[in-house]
């Protein structure tokens, strides 16, 4: 069987892509092939802090044939939190495979938080430091963490035979536009992060006898949810307010259904670079992908 | 009167700044035109965990005719303590200017910690969590909290007409290699923050009532520092260790004095975009600089 993470899959984008996922496997069930994906049974590993949201998409998730959902609440800008969360993690798996082995795992790094919105001359005041620490925390320590335990030795990616781990980027990871100081410095941080993790792919391959590790940073457009809703109510920003709310208005907004297929088309194609940063915008790659980071 | 603020000014390239910024004060003072540097003076306000070494440097910075170092020792790691920080900070600079007005203040933000030189699939273990978040919290979230410390209403910028912001940024910013991923994603994510600080210069300028406002990412080079003899040490990667033991056998690490020079070029030359990445190794920059970011 194969099994997925998908963070922050309370709500938004997560949502979506755990939904998508489990209809990527109905889909290999009823005999299209897949580079990743059997279609002999997902688990379905669903993080987030709100559990009732959670539930949500679990049981959204859980009416597809075959795939079987785990809640697991927890909260990410607690990095303390992430032992106890992988070992839960290591649990579900060993359960839903028994004495079997696992084929792919895809794990999705969603979650995350805008942390303000401001200028950097408006940082200061009450609680400067604690939103820029739990910003960090939550956006940049827990992916990263989390990713070193699923890929360690005795962790949940040995049990599998392929392991695809995607980061859930933004276009502000690579444009700099004001007020998105916080934003921008974590997304261009993890982008980073996961081009080396993309350097470091036969290693893994060879240290833990893997058949295919893949990496890629993908930014999911300019999305319709509720943090979007933060964006054009709390950015300072006039003209960056404007920009926004116009998409709004004018339907420009991405619906998180259309970017999750964008972000299962890249999986089904298997093309991309390892490492490389792309855009809901952007043509899918052709051709076979490469380990170049 | 001018100030700058170097952090990390214990050893290496942040005692190296310390001293070239209080040569560059002496040169000014001496006649020589400097879109910073007035020569009237020059509190060099000096950043470090370590004590005995900051009084080092402080010892060398004084030597300088009309160059006084005060010693802010402090663990940049402990996010908690940048308030008290910046408040001494204010303490020292009113000190200093009496009723005056000071000219420029330029600001280096130097420190910085590897992280961990591993695979990410070898994170794992006793102290993962700890080295992550640390790294973050020294490398990310206190360069942060301590620009929006200095540029707030109130802070010290205000203080001044002209404001200069450095980050010391790294090759790892641009460029990924196997067994950086701590520090990589964090020069990355540093390099993306001060990007967005330059799309802001004009609301700086205009809300502080500033001269000047310039912001730039310095890569400083190879350099030959006791930070480079963990590196050759302890990276995981065998083609990593041997280009770096390769470099320091064969002479091309880059002293720090030299990059010091180079940045100290830079201010002076004041031609660099705001914003912009600019390696030791690049051409100086020529013509007037832009605020495009």
């Amino acid at each position: 069987m194969d099994a997925c993470i998908v963070t922050g899959a309370s709500r938004g984008l997560g949502r979506a892509i755990a939904m998508a996922l489990a209809s990527a496997h109905a889909t290999a069930a009823a005999g299209q092939d897949h580079p990743l994906l059997s279609g002999a049974g997902m688990l379905a590993m669903l993080v987030a802090r709100n559990e009732a949201d959670l539930a949500t998409t679990a049981e959204a998730v859980n009416e597809v044939e075959g795939v079987t959902a785990r809640c697991l609440a927890a909260d990410l800008a607690t990095v303390d939190e992430m032992d106890a969360l992988v070992e839960s993690m290591v649990g579900a798996v060993k359960d839903a495979l028994g004495n079997g082995d696992g084929g792919s795992l895809i794990v999705v790094h969603n979650a995350g938080s805008l942390g303000n919105l401001k200028y950097v001359d408006e940082f200061a005041g009450e609680g400067m430091v604690t939103t820029i620490s739990s910003t960090m925390s939550l956006n940049m320590s827990s992916p990263i963490a989390l990713t070193g335990a699923l890929l360690a030795d005795g962790g949940i990616a040995s049990l599998f035979t392929n392991v695809v781990v995607v980061n859930i980027s933004s276009l502000l990871a690579v444009q700099a536009f004001p007020c998105w100081g916080l934003y921008a410095a974590h997304k261009a941080g993890r982008d980073m992060f996961f081009k080396v993790l993309a350097t470091e792919v036969e290693h893994i391959k060879a240290e833990r006898g893997m058949g295919l590790v893949r990496v890629l940073n993908y930014s999911p457009g300019p999305l319709d949810t509720a943090m979007q809703g933060e964006v054009r109510t709390a950015i300072s920003d006039a003209s960056q307010q404007q920009l926004f709310a116009g998409m709004k208005e004018e339907g420009k907004l991405v619906t998180v259904q259309a970017s999750a297929n964008k972000l299962m088309a890249l999986l089904a194609g298997n093309a991309y670079d390892d490492g490389a940063h792309i855009d809901y915008y952007d043509e899918l790659p052709a051709g076979g992908g490469s380990s170049s980071g």
